[in-house]
């Protein structure tokens, strides 16, 4: 799993993820909410066969055939949205082999696309997502209205039915406590953020999803351009952060990282909670230079394996919240080692 | 330093050491709060008198000759009392060469001889500390009055002048907080606890000084043998709880031991009251299996060389409080893998 993260982006040094997603729903059908499962069906089908040439690069899964915890796997891999996992009926998507895109059919719309690829990459990845866009058009009538543009199940998906979300790492933001000017600069400028597992998780492991706020009135290319500019200017914050922290207080990042390094290497017991803090702190240790032989992107994939599905599915049974923290400093330990040896 | 380590006692899994300390004035002079200089150097040319036949395992020291750096290091070294190290007049004391005794002369008494041995050692403790004091008394005529006994400058020591100290290392009695009825239990047999700097000073690392209250209307021997069973019955208790811990909380307290070592190998600065928690859920690890490979001796010894001015002395400088915590997580980390191999 987390093939995406093999992908190449800019700027890996804070950026984790770059996600694109559009809302799309078919024409003379009624929203998910509203449809019976017959109609949920067809809808189903009219995706399918839209991608019936690509079905050699596309796996297809239905939500009632998953079980719990693969359903929140696919989750906390990022691969479909909480909501979709939710579903009771007629959800599904389609999965893309190297994992960049997701189609999910019968979520909150009828069909949403997403791209998902490492660092900061929202050109490549609005690319991708249109392409899929396209393709899907070519077969399907999308619900389209010339004033309102795509339209969408909720509301504050109308228009481009666009959300570009680019998910960062800003520890020392954090710490300084400065990130919370620039979360309430955000919103002032239609962008806005949230937790790293949507809308409202909360923030683990000084990680936060900066994204568009407003689909209506703006075209998709000026939302793309104007969030991949504010997400640089937050790197450059986070960059010049960590800089002043390594000129005037190195000993206590030093403190912090190597702190985090060794309760992850020795703990016995462990939240998932807990663990996403102290692999933040060495995250950012490998970013800087305090620790090397670590690969980052070691550390970004073990932020996700530990997460309680995956801790579940890799242990192949479904456990306590004991048994998990248990398991979970194991998995973290052994990983370690691996990393280190 | 710290010689007196190297000695051997019983349940050192709980005990650390054992401490007998006698108060002796010299008949027809002043006590030592009211003393001229001259008075002082008198009572000190007495004692050295006394003990000349002994001049080749003892050191002497004069308080005004040491820097303040070393008078607190043989204070953190249990070796010479906190009130000794601040006399400005005619202050000294003999070290005995293996470090198990020391004749503190002009502190609050004129002559105070304490042994210091390793575990629980009352009985070898009290016969070292009569053949000193029986020494001493062949050729100096003692404060002696036939109903109080042995005149001391406080009222509180008058009698036997007899302080027998154990320390005891209780983390698991504190971890259930059953410590605290153990320490209000004390006081109703004339026993008390104490910080394991003396009177006043805070309990760190989970280290008790266990001793008598009463030095009137008791005998030596029975003060002792009644400390003795006493320490005996909270040993039981330490270890029945640390059974306890390790048979129905065994991961946690896994977690809790583990952690500290994580901690104490990593970090980078660490204050002396942190260190000394951790290391004292370290030598809980060792005493009960949960570490192999280390010395719970060598932990001792840890928590003793980690204190300020040790700190200082093995750096050979003063330091200030941000420097010593970067200087002590250094030594602990290099010990540690020392330790570890």
């Amino acid at each position: 799993m987390t093939k995406w993260l093999e992908s190449v982006g800019t700027d890996e040094d804070v950026v984790i993820s770059t996600r694109l997603r559009i809302a799309r729903n078919i024409s003379n059908y009624k929203f998910p909410d509203f449809m019976t499962i017959d109609e949920g069906q067809s809808v189903t089908e009219e995706v399918l066969n839209a991608m019936k040439d690509n079905k050699d690069i596309y796996k297809f899964y239905r939500i009632e055939d998953l079980s719990q915890l693969e359903k929140t796997r696919f989750v906390e891999d990022h691969l479909i949205s909480p909501s979709l996992a939710t579903t009771t009926k007629s959800g599904s998507f389609l999965l893309r082999d190297d994992e960049k895109s997701t189609i999910m059919i019968n979520e909150e719309d009828h069909i949403r696309i997403q791209v998902l690829l490492s660092g900061l990459n929202t050109y490549e990845g609005w690319e991708l997502c249109s392409e899929i866009d396209d393709y899907l058009e070519k077969n399907i009538e999308y619900a389209f209205h010339e004033k309102f543009g795509y339209l969408t199940s909720c509301p504050t998906n109308v228009g481009t039915g666009l959300r570009a979300s680019v998910m960062v790492h800003l520890p020392c933001l954090s710490m300084t406590g400065h990130i919370n000017t620039i979360i309430d600069g955000l919103g002032k400028i239609g962008l806005t953020s949230r937790g790293i597992y949507g809308e409202g998780s909360k923030a683990l492991g000084h990680l936060f999803q900066i994204s568009n706020q407003i689909t209506l009135g703006e075209k998709e290319e000026d939302i793309i351009k104007k969030l991949n500019k504010v997400v640089l200017q937050i790197v450059a914050r986070e960059r010049s952060t960590r800089g002043y922290m390594l000129d005037r207080k190195k000993i206590e990042l030093e403190d912090k990282v190597f702190r985090s390094l060794g309760i992850l290497n020795y703990s016995r017991l462990i939240s998932s909670t807990e663990a996403m803090a102290h692999l933040s702190n060495v995250k950012l240790g490998c970013d800087v230079g305090i620790i090397s032989g670590i690969n980052p992107k070691d550390i970004v994939k073990l932020m996700i394996d530990i997460q309680p599905a995956n801790i579940q599915k890799s242990s192949n049974k479904e456990m306590m919240k004991d048994e998990r923290d248990v398991y979970r400093a194991q998995i973290i330990r052994n990983k370690f080692i691996d990393m280190e040896g």
